[in-house]
């Protein structure tokens, strides 16, 4: 087994280099990366076939094997986002506050990159390029660990950015990936806490858990969400119909999708037909507890009843858990006890109860009469999402660039000692 | 041994609470507490006697029995201290932005409490005290683990709080203790990570590392200072022997005091004899690299040779590090290798030089010509001290009331849907 040591040093060495370099070297080395994912497209595709064969052979799901697909398109895409990333304002050096103390010492917040992150993801080999090109942007080194199933995909793009990266004059050790996939390494990194200051798991819930578990270092974790709306006896029954919809079946396989539908019981004979009515036309598949299931059988709409785990799930699916409440404070207390702080929504035209939802409701993303579905970095208009943290400590919800900065203290003095 | 579950589901319902409390009712439990003090001063001194008793009896030394102490004055600091937060604002319910989206969302980022802390400290009971008013001003919930040493008078002043709370309509259990010193418990502590948010270890390297490995709940560690000046060829050689003096004899103790020297070989022979002469009428001894060494010993200086480890080590006492380096990169090679990133200052007239230095060295504070003790939440304005980070993520250096803080993103909509 390879030791990551060397890999560590490496990263930190080149992450001091890159914390100086300027915002047009780093905007060079992207537009670089960009240029050659267009210019070397043969290539990647090639090593890339190798993977999916390998993928085919050993039996995986053809959801899976595409998801570890690249296609001339899709490159063309990755390439289109390194240009956006290029454009984005550079968050480093920014100046967070400044001010002339009492005894004239001059203190400012400088906004600097992190430093070193380990970046542990499963199948998609478009990570390598998103991850990196957004490490770059904000001054950071990386350290990468993808998917088994897609590792000679990323040792090519890995070969490509540090081409870029020699090309502009930074140091090729600014990005690097573990070349083996020994799950050993993924403990291994987990405590390299002399050299890497922050690790971002992508990936399921598992991966998750095994970060927060095993690791030394700062982990952010996230991307897991149990949503829900709650649709109050004041909400206006026919967008509450769209919203439900909009929010299940407009992606159902992402994390801000809507897994369990909540209805104040005054509304729920009118509602739970209607709304049952629209989801069918897409194939949602209804999980109602026994109140819900009896309005809706009923009205002649065939449910399934709820599981006993059915109200913790993250569905992914076109699958809805249905439940009637006695009013907002059973909502609250439902969406406490499963929520995983991702997004949840209520929808009422009542003011009183909007404001103690939002003020109740602990989540990173709270709605008020709109889809869960908007929890994500481009719609709240960071420019780039990193992940969506659903743990509380330095950054919650979508995360755009500056998450993956820090600051320093500086402290400008003339003599100045202390009293 | 006792089971944290039950303190952990507490703390979380109680923290449901807080996060609703006015700030008016938040500060009228602080203002309770520091009237308990008083009131209650004899109680307290007569069960804090037990724990001095104790400690006497199983031959602690007299600096420890000296930090278990409590005194009528040290009540009265603590008091007084309580109600200074009482003044601080409150920093929960700001809002940190706010934006109508192109689409008509009003988006709006609002600070919030984070929920539950665990506090993991030694011997000194006032951090009870200390550590409660910063959590409730901000909403929190906390579970405390002091030193078995003050347990008695932990419990006592645990009591003395929850009292307060209660006479205030705020639930007892916003502040727990765990009333048993089993050490067992702070590992099961760590691992509560479905109801405690953040982790913060007061103590000394040995319990930083604990948490950093054995915690599945994210920890914010520091209080760590190896900290460094380096006394720059064109530095004010005057007043660069009141900045040393001051960084490393005002108050050797603390985490921001100064533990190595680095002087550039060009004022070496001048400089070097001037601070041993000042730093020995406060009895610093001094442990001197070769090329210093030879120096002060031909200054008549008497000085001690480095140790293997020497500039890894935090003093906390009047003893320095001293080494002659070739200029700045030798300077900023070293403080990378050896520093904890707490506090290090560049003493110098030369502008470029004080750049790189600001640029280059990745400390939580760095400092131009500025003593290293003002690395501290009461210096740099932030009203209390919560702590001092040398981590990068969440909040870094001196931590004010808002790193007790996060914030939650709403967004208020009219029926919206993603399209």
């Amino acid at each position: 087994m390879i030791d990551l040591t060397q890999i560590g040093q490496a990263a930190k060495r080149a992450a001091r280099e890159l914390a100086r370099a300027s915002t047009a070297v780093k905007n060079e080395a992207l537009l670089a990366i960009a240029d050659a994912l267009e210019a070397r497209t043969d290539w990647l595709l090639a090593e890339n076939e190798q993977d999916v064969a390998d993928g085919r052979a050993q039996g995986l799901s053809a959801a899976l094997l595409d998801r570890l697909l690249l296609t001339q398109n899709r490159l063309a895409a990755l390439a289109a986002d390194a240009r956006q990333v290029a454009q984005l304002p550079d968050p480093v050096g920014e100046e967070l506050e400044s001010r002339l103390l009492p005894n004239r010492l001059r203190l400012t917040r400088r906004r600097v990159p992190l430093g070193v992150l380990g970046v542990i993801y499963e199948a998609r080999p478009n990570v390598t390029i998103d991850v990196a090109t957004l490490c770059l942007k904000t001054g950071n080194a990386v350290i990468l660990r993808g998917g088994k199933e897609t590792l000679r995909s990323n040792l090519a793009l890995t070969q490509l950015i540090q081409d870029a990266l020699t090309t502009t004059g930074l140091p090729a050790t600014a990005v690097q990936i573990i070349p083996d996939s020994d799950r050993a390494l993924v403990s291994q990194l987990l405590r390299l806490d002399d050299y890497v200051d922050m690790i971002i798991p992508r990936g399921g819930a598992g991966l998750h858990k095994l970060c927060r578990e095993q690791s030394s270092i700062p982990v952010i974790t996230g991307g897991i969400g149990i949503c829900h709306i709650y649709v109050d006896a004041s909400a206006d029954l026919e967008r509450a119909v769209d919203i439900v919809e909009n929010a299940k079946v407009q992606r159902p396989s992402v994390c801000n999708a809507l897994d369990t539908l909540l209805v104040h019981q005054a509304v729920a004979a009118e509602f739970l037909p209607a709304v049952a009515a629209r989801l069918a036309q897409s194939g949602v598949e209804l999980r109602a507890e026994p109140a819900a299931g009896a309005i809706l059988r009923a009205a002649g709409t065939a449910v399934a009843p709820t599981g006993p785990d059915d109200f913790d799930q993250e569905w992914l699916a076109l699958i809805l858990g249905v439940k009637v409440v006695s009013g907002l404070d059973e909502a609250i207390d439902h969406i406490q006890q499963h929520s995983t702080a991702h997004s949840d929504s209520i929808l009422t035209n009542d003011w009183a109860r909007a404001q103690r939802f939002v003020d109740e409701v602990d989540s990173a993303a709270v709605y008020v009469n709109a889809s869960t579905r908007f929890t994500d970095g481009g719609q709240f208009g960071l420019g780039a999402e990193v992940a969506v943290s659903t743990q509380k400590l330095h950054a919650r919800g979508p995360l755009g660039l500056e998450a993956l900065t820090t600051y320093k203290w500086i402290g400008y003095g003339a003599g100045h000692i202390r009293p």
